[in-house]
């Protein structure tokens, strides 16, 4: 039964690449068989480099399971050509860009190889497989280093007119608040995400040395907040409001029924979830936030990788 | 030729009805042969009245020129149900909560009806046969009495998940701005609407009696500002920078080409532009704003008929 054969899902980060063999991609079965992690080596740093670490790990996860495999989907940080599985623009992997992965790692496999934006692989793999299952319409926010979105449209993702939209992490939530790697002021990210986080401990005098925080140091916020640290409190309700705020302002344009939190900081999600719903009632429209769940995903870690294999096979469908 | 025959387009607003003869309704040649303005009295201000006027005024229109007319196309100010023709909640005309209009006044002109929402009926019209004719994404923002949204995706108008979206005139672009009618603070209708020009010449001393201003004096504030008066180029800058936040923001979800500004306010938009285009370069996508174009609608107060009779036509097709 060739329709069996699974998929790899891969997703690319700044220091590593996560591989995943997903049985059943693509539909709410989806599960993941086996999974791998290898470090992003500064020799691997160049397109054909990776290219070539690529295709032995794929291999070598497909080898170590079932053997034949049907294709590959890739999540990438950055603005994507998923038609072309050309890399436009990755701050993070700035070597990649202008890069055409997809037909590059096609070859190197012999199998189709499908690539899209890390984000919209997340948000996928959610709306395909995880909490999001069933709901044509969502939105996504991917909250890790920085702060990712996917729009999900009629049970399809939106990539913004151009390929460059769904940056829900730059909507801007004060004009006059902190600037942006962006080059605006007071984007989502710069509350929200790990570096926003660390940001708002330096602020608020929770690091020891404010210039020298780690993501290591975000679980002590939300664990001292939960303790009852005023301070801590205090920086955990600004990025829940915040959160609030930019989620009030995205229920105004689309009226979506859900909001699905991914990334690292999703498990803290309880934490923020008082500020953010006091913002986003307050500011949003009265007839939607009642009726709006924001919830964390349910595939944590592997929702990127499911979701890549998932747009891999729609890819091939339509 | 039955294909050739007019369509009736109606802009329902909070004080007066407007109709017009639109010919080649959906194309880009549509263009208005009559149209007639109509006060909306208080003895209209029923379902029943409302449709027998409506009635009363499409025949009078069509009589008075060709005769036959194919159907009419309805904006309303509100919440709309498209596919019922049911208005859901239109704040300024509150007794035609969940009227089904559509039907009532097709039954009543022995034609088919289309009602939609009347800012999507602009921002259609725009689209169709305006200056954003061949353009499959763009946004539209209408600057009258509030401010109201249109969003238009792969040439169709995107309605939000469940029909409340695109309400992009309550975008907050200042969280600690003016409280809105909505229950939010600093939306974008706080600064670029009517009421919130008005509330920014108050707050300026550009008007003598702070609370008694009318949108006759909003024409003064731009005439006064370019000819240099220092507080009302202020204040034209802060509405124009509220502008450049809210398009910022939107141009981060959607990455849209094109961004058409309508309504009264519309021919004002040199004098906005300059702050506008600061704030949004600033405040944006890189990429994406420099590509832009923010540009006023070329249909002027036609746009709202010509988008209804277009949307009729649309949705008769399909």
């Amino acid at each position: 039964m060739s329709e069996a054969r699974p998929l790899v899902g891969i997703d690319i980060g700044g220091t590593r690449l996560k591989l995943a063999l997903i049985d059943q991609a693509g539909t709410k079965q989806a599960r993941v068989v086996a999974r791998r992690t290898h470090a992003l080596r500064p020799a691997d740093r160049t397109p054909a480099a990776l290219v070539s670490r690529l295709r032995r790990a794929v291999n070598e996860l497909a080898s170590a399971e079932s053997g034949a495999i049907q294709g590959a989907g890739i999540g990438v940080p950055g603005v994507l050509d998923a038609d072309a599985g050309r890399v436009c623009h990755s701050p993070n992997l700035p070597w990649l860009d202008d890069f055409i992965l997809g037909p590059a790692l096609s070859r190197a496999l012999g199998l189709p190889v499908y690539v899209d934006n890390d984000v919209n692989c997340i948000a996928w793999g959610e709306a395909s497989a995880g909490v999001g299952h069933g709901v044509p319409d969502q939105l996504c926010l991917a909250l890790g280093t920085g702060v990712g979105g996917g729009i999900v449209l009629g049970s399809r993702l939106y990539r913004g007119g151009r390929g460059r939209g769904a940056e829900l992490g730059h909507i801007c939530v004060d004009p006059r608040g902190p600037p942006c790697g962006c080059g605006g002021r007071g984007c989502l990210e710069q509350y929200a995400s790990q570096t926003g986080l660390l940001r708002l401990m330096g602020a608020f005098g929770l690091l020891d040395r404010p210039e020298a925080g780690s993501p290591d140091d975000i679980p002590r916020l939300f664990h001292v907040a939960a303790a009852g640290h005023p301070t801590a409190e205090q920086a955990v309700a600004v990025a829940g409001t915040a959160m609030g705020h930019a989620i009030a302002s995205l229920l105004q344009v689309f009226d979506v029924p859900l909001v699905v939190i991914s990334g690292g900081i999703a498990d803290a999600l309880p934490s923020l979830r008082p500020a953010l719903l006091r913002a986003m009632t307050r500011q949003g429209p009265a007839g939607v936030t009642g009726r709006v769940r924001i919830v964390a995903g349910t595939l944590g870690p592997d929702a990127g990788c499911i979701g890549a294999a998932a747009l891999h096979r729609a890819s091939v469908r339509t």
